[in-house]
């Protein structure tokens, strides 16, 4: 496999995607969807920033400040979150490079725990997971995955679970990860047939 | 007037506050407050990492990723939000070192914008503002800022606009920003009657 001139290794991820998918990254995608329900003015959710332990901060005089040593910290809480229809939204999004399992590891505890409060609280929780090999992005409801994580035994939540308790996401090119089409389907369809 | 060892200013603070306040900063306060909430499984309301560009990464062997280099940036929403009785909240917060008025430079544009989305969404939102000075930590409603904003035509907010608009925002040991208690008050008043 030959890698291109930025270092980043050539993945089947293009060749399976066929036209419409560039390759982007699940995050920029999601990123670029956000914008387009914010520009729309259909939601404002918006990914939070990368936590960083900030050390030493350099001060140059008639510059920017500029930050010489710091380091990556956990996420207290999920990467996404804001309003959609008067609702409050939360979920954490990952690829998964493997084809037939997604680690369990791949969504910290305390994660879980969050998503799991979100839930508790009224708020609408879920988890994204996109399967690279397959292109497939799967949007799961939190307290499904969480109650399968609690009981399930194993260290990763197989391909097939996604499949049968997961809802495929559709891509267009202004939406590539149009979730919030799932989230009408699951947590608005009551109030639209009433 | 003295400062202290570590550099900062001996302000006023202390002498005024008397025996409850310890001096903490607004953010670290407005944490143990949010920390409250969750522990007791009141609200789930975080804060947001401050958002920095990363330029520079070091992978030494055998230990933690450093970053070498990085710059602050500009936020693009507020620094709070979360969920509470089903609700969405988010808020932004300032301290204010002068007696009689707030700067509107304190906030940025594109904050109000963000806050004025949040309210169209049906969120609750609104602007946490405390006055070093006098101690005093107000909570107003977040559009009734933005619209004094567009129409004053001035480069500042009086106290007294925050005597008038704003709620003070009561303190207790464990609670040292009870803004929640306001919320009640403010926004769900009508639900209690019903």
């Amino acid at each position: 496999m030959v890698n291109y001139p930025n270092g980043k290794k050539n993945t089947f991820h293009h060749e399976k995607t066929g036209a419409g998918r560039r390759g982007m990254e699940l995050e920029k995608e999601i990123n670029m969807t956000n914008d387009w329900y914010l520009n729309q003015d259909i939601a404002v959710i918006h990914k939070k920033p990368t936590p960083v332990q900030i050390v030493k901060v350099d001060y140059p005089m008639r510059s920017a400040a500029k930050i010489t040593e710091a380091y990556f910290k956990l996420p207290s809480t999920t990467d996404y979150n804001g309003i959609y229809r008067g609702k409050y939204i939360d979920f954490e999004a990952k690829e998964c490079a493997l084809r037939t399992s997604f680690p369990i590891k791949s969504i910290h505890a305390h994660q879980m725990v969050h998503l799991e409060a979100v839930t508790r609280h009224g708020g609408i929780a879920f988890v994204i997971v996109r399967f690279t090999a397959s292109d497939e992005t799967f949007l799961v409801k939190a307290m499904e995955m969480v109650e399968y994580v609690r009981t399930c035994g194993r260290s990763s939540i197989p391909y097939a679970w996604f499949t049968e308790h997961g809802i495929l996401i559709p891509y267009s090119y202004v939406k590539p990860v149009d979730y919030l089409k799932i989230v009408d389907d699951l947590y608005f369809k009551e109030t639209v047939n009433e």
